[in-house]
């Protein structure tokens, strides 16, 4: 049995065939399993048309789409990849429900449990709750993490992984990638530097301000800059995060003009990467902060394409997990 | 290719054949376009019991609401409509999503169609909104006009026409229509205009106050009458339209009482028109404005039908829509 | 025809043959439908696995969950059931709905009804509503009572009889059981009284204050207690109600803790029943009000378990009706 740690805690994503049971984390996965789901989602696309198909996989399981963050966009797409895997899809936002009632998440959660939901994918304002989740299901449920804290956002980062592969190639060791913004408090960001580490990237590099870089960020085996202009050489991927309101509001940086100044995406920024560079962006993407309007509609921009792919993606994840953790059971 | 003239843009609900492939306004429409509409609607219903049937369309096919005007009634309409075309659906209530991050209407549907989305369904205030979100989705991607400010409301008057071609037969030129009420700001009166005038109907009057009256309404082939009692002479149906508590809290309109004394369907004025005259409504009904109560559901009416065969109208816009859409990308 | 006494209404919950057409109270039932339903809820379980099957009785239905009272968890559980029965589910949250547009709740219903819509599973806070309703629906549609004011909630019910006979067997007649709490306010306090009384059971105990007991109850055929622990003396079966927190804060109850210190179950308590013994409780628990926390989680509580074969036991009720309900208009 090969179980990765996690905090003090041992990571329950995997089983003991060393299978994805759970999606937590791009920590504790390793390049085979993020591969499979790679090509899975590959296997997802239709080849005549470029369109994503409808599968029976997930045919007569229930999904519970439990967001205690509100955010439609992500809610929306794996509606869509359960939707297209044949699951039956309850949407629970949770502000308005039991919890208002006194309930704690577990209880919730095991309510939903008992009404043969068979795979929970969860948003959650709390680092770790997803594990935690994770590791008191019964033992034919399975649980996604749709972002939890500032902790991982494990999806995006593979819908990336998947984007950067389709463009530049599996070989993920001669790619310099950078990470653009708010570093600091940003769950895509952590689950993209595992995901691009355990791929194989050498280059990863992290830019940003002083004060939105975590600390010790090199002991992760990246580099960290200040300036974005000089960190653009040579880049065959830029990724923007998305500058969080909230983050404005507080001392930690004067205004989205000076941000913008100082590490926006323009097209001429752009032009100093390779010229083949692509640029990313988790969205919604706010033009004029952290990316001119210009570059997120421009040529070298998948920001769309990673919303396609990422329906892909996700039903992988799904299909894959909840296919480890079924046959466990029957 | 035929395309018709929209203020300074072309329609673009035809295709190169001058096949529906949108579907934004009844204005632009021709006669063979509304009765495929209303004969593909026609086949939808089970000749043994009256019920609608579910057919599978659109399997496989994601159809998104989106609704930037709240209206539970249309939305679920469409919702079933898409249902029993096999459809699966995702309704999103715009207002509580990514707009408020700051995303346009462009963004969000260019992230939604990314979704792997075939079909918008969208109601929106602003005039037009519609015709230019169809300008702009992808080739396999269609669009439905569920009402866009005071433009146009075409699913409603093609199931108004569907309703009315059940009971007085398809020959539309033998008929006497009136639409009473607020027609100055009815985008559904506007589509039934069209949809009358094309269908052959040479009889349509509007009736309501001056104030409520667009300017130049005759031009429009129509007879405009501020008279409700002598107007209700030698009718075949008579349509009320729902008149908006916002209009009378302005200055239009002195009050709801006064309204229904001079425009209210009362049993007695409905008595003026044709014995077995009709009496529509698009819903929902204000009792005591612009209908009486024992108008709305006396033997006259056929309100509810308007609801019932709206169903089978909106799957036929759908199917034949979409199945003209995606065999040009095929 | 065989139809029973409802307040001053005949009961429609049956059809011509006896049949249930409509699931509207435990009240009217007789012990052979509810053995039928609790028969046809143990069908749904799949022996291999224990898990619920998803069966295809309802395809092509429409089912629309119309709920006047907000309560995510139990509309959630028809959605489930209506879904593993293969039906189109709809979701209307009324208050943000027509209703808010001046309409009626009959309105309402004739509008979805209209939608083609075979099943109305209905919340409302008045008694009666869903009576009122199925007395006014069309001859193919079905009602089922989600809950109506202080009346009746009779899948409460019948999923809590499953459970009691999974557990201590078919013969009511040897069973001791308790209903512990606010009996007077309790819509399921009333359902399960009169579904215990089906069965055969003959030892029915009522416990709770003086203030929260309804008047002339033992006319109901069961015993009344305002002390606890002596009224838990061979028990097979502890029922803990919800203890609305509305009441408390009126002058009925002086506060949480009081109620909890004379009533609440702690483990000391239940070890006065029966040593097998199981501890109910309809949910959501107030955990240190009417239950301790280690009581609802601990070995003898079946609270998860109640609402596991609630699903099944609502597909059975649902199947059932509308089966009958659509063999007589065919």
């Amino acid at each position: 049995m090969m179980q990765q740690p996690f905090g003090t805690e041992l990571n329950p994503q995997l089983n003991a065939h060393s299978e994805l049971q759970h999606f937590l984390d791009t920590d504790g996965l390793n390049r085979e399993l993020i591969e499979q789901i790679l090509d899975t989602a590959t296997s997802f696309f239709n080849p005549a048309d470029g369109l994503i198909k409808k599968v029976p996989l997930l045919r007569g399981k229930t999904v519970a789409n439990v967001f205690f963050e509100a955010s439609t966009r992500t809610r929306t797409t794996f509606e869509v990849a359960a939707k297209r895997l044949s699951a039956d899809v309850l949407n629970l936002d949770i502000n308005t429900s039991a919890t208002s009632k006194g309930e704690s998440l577990l209880d919730t959660i095991k309510n939903l449990q008992a009404m043969q939901v068979d795979m929970f994918v969860m948003r959650h304002a709390d680092s770790g709750a997803a594990h935690f989740l994770a590791q008191h299901v019964a033992p034919h449920v399975s649980v996604v993490n749709a972002g939890d804290g500032r902790h991982a956002h494990p999806s995006q980062a593979l819908l990336d992984m998947f984007t950067i592969r389709r463009h530049k190639g599996a070989d993920f060791s001669k790619l310099s990638v950078a990470i653009i913004g708010d570093i600091l408090h940003s769950r895509v960001a952590r689950s993209q530097i595992h995901a691009l580490k355990l791929l194989g990237c050498k280059d990863i590099r992290l830019i940003g301000p002083e004060t939105l870089m975590p600390n010790h960020a090199e002991a992760m085996g990246v580099s960290c800059h200040h300036e974005l202009e000089p960190a653009l050489k040579g880049l065959d991927v830029m990724i923007a995060l998305r500058l969080q309101k909230e983050r404005m509001q507080s001392a930690l940086l004067p205004s989205e003009r000076e941000f913008f100044k100082e590490y926006g995406l323009t097209q001429q920024r752009v032009a100093l990467a390779k010229p083949d560079a692509i640029v990313m962006h988790p969205g919604p993407t706010n033009r004029g902060v952290e990316i001119a309007a210009d570059v997120a509609d421009g040529k070298q921009s998948v920001i769309l394409e990673q919303v396609n792919v990422g329906i892909a993606v996700r039903m992988a994840v799904m299909s894959i997990c909840l296919g480890n953790r079924q046959k466990e059971v029957r």
